[in-house]
């Protein structure tokens, strides 16, 4: 039993962060309720679309954020885990005045990668557009050894970004063959592992056959998960 | 799109709360994160044995269940949900303080019973035992017309206690077989639905294959986020 209470800044998108509470508790060792995680979730689905706002063509999502981060302070959260990609753009503003630690989903993939034994070398990544062009995981991940490879523009535009689109209006089955598709490709060009950069990813290559899938990949929500845990039991 | 914020009381245990926010979600019509509804997950698996303290045997869980409402208000919550059936043996004095309305769960139940179709008459009820003792769900359905019927005690001892507890840690499969065959010995002895009155139980029936089971089922926890949406569209 820990009295560390997680914080959660949660609702991009809503199905995401519930999967991920959902998650923090399967992968949680406990044989009883008291020996779970004390969590808060703030989803606030309201916060202004990131993409659009990195655009230039949208609110800025950073007070949202804020507010959220201030109410998980007020609710006695020690540490926060933020289960969306692309919220990490904001990470330093954010970091900075949290007055306390902000997990880091691309710190707690790394760690995940080294876990299953991916040896430094060529992975590959899946994520929104705007997640890829933030640089938010190759700058962090080529630190640490291993060498990026993206799908190209057009498997972007016509698979990965309706599939995300899809998984966001709650049509999750349709968004697995066209995933999977792009996880294999960059198997074929070299990748030794593909890592899913994207909260609604996962959600839809787990809704399909197992089989289908050629490479090993890394579940950035289950990667924060396990970070999760670690942070309450250490 | 609201502003209304839902706060939910959970952790009670934390795989049906998470299970709860995945299906507010889910039940939510939305094409965009935008649409969903705000919400507050105050998880705290902390808070006391429901059934050792009714049973005069375990430290009081309202102050606890007060410290989560106390938590929800400040965080700007107009209405908690509470996805655990036994917690609602504590609803008046939580109602009481609360200074806001709290959605009671087997009311929400009357109006999911009513929604597929269920007339007045003899259906089932499977809970906890202290649920079935609390009379919790009896007396607000028999006062709206039907007539509850109940495992006997050698199926709750033998079949739904230890599901119950499997589910609680985290072993979901084994529980399907013996609830299954228990709310078909409800259908056998003239229930014409089977209301699943503790928030554990249909996260097991779920497990399995759906022509297991022989009856109509009405899930507290989706009677619950139905009857959250409502007020958040409302």
């Amino acid at each position: 039993m820990t009295d560390k209470i997680l914080g959660v800044l949660g609702g991009m998108g809503p199905l995401a962060s519930a999967h991920f509470m959902l998650r923090l508790t399967l992968l949680t060792p406990a044989d009883k309720d008291q020996d779970h995680i004390p969590a808060v979730l703030w989803s606030d689905p309201r916060i202004p679309d990131r993409a659009a706002s990195r655009l230039g063509n949208g609110a800025d999502p950073l007070p949202w954020l804020m507010r959220g981060i201030d109410g998980l302070r007020a609710a006695g959260c020690e540490a926060i885990a933020i289960p969306c990609n692309t919220a990490h753009g904001w990470y330093e503003p954010m970091a900075r005045d949290a007055g306390m630690p902000i997990l880091h989903i691309v710190d707690a993939t790394a760690t995940d990668l080294r876990r299953i034994g991916i040896a430094p070398g060529r992975i590959g990544l899946m994520g929104t557009q705007l997640t890829l062009s933030m640089k938010l995981f190759q700058e962090r991940l080529a630190a640490q050894g291993w060498d990026i490879i993206e799908p190209d523009a057009m498997q972007m535009e016509r698979l990965v970004t309706p599939a995300i689109a899809a998984v966001k209006a709650n049509r999750v089955a349709e968004a697995y063959h066209p995933l999977v598709e792009v996880a294999n490709s960059l198997a074929a060009r070299g990748a030794s592992a593909v890592v899913l950069g994207c909260t609604e990813i996962p959600l839809a290559i787990l809704a399909g056959p197992a089989e289908g899938l050629e490479v090993p990949v890394v579940d950035t929500i289950d990667a924060l998960a396990r970070a999760s845990i670690a942070w309450a039991r250490g």
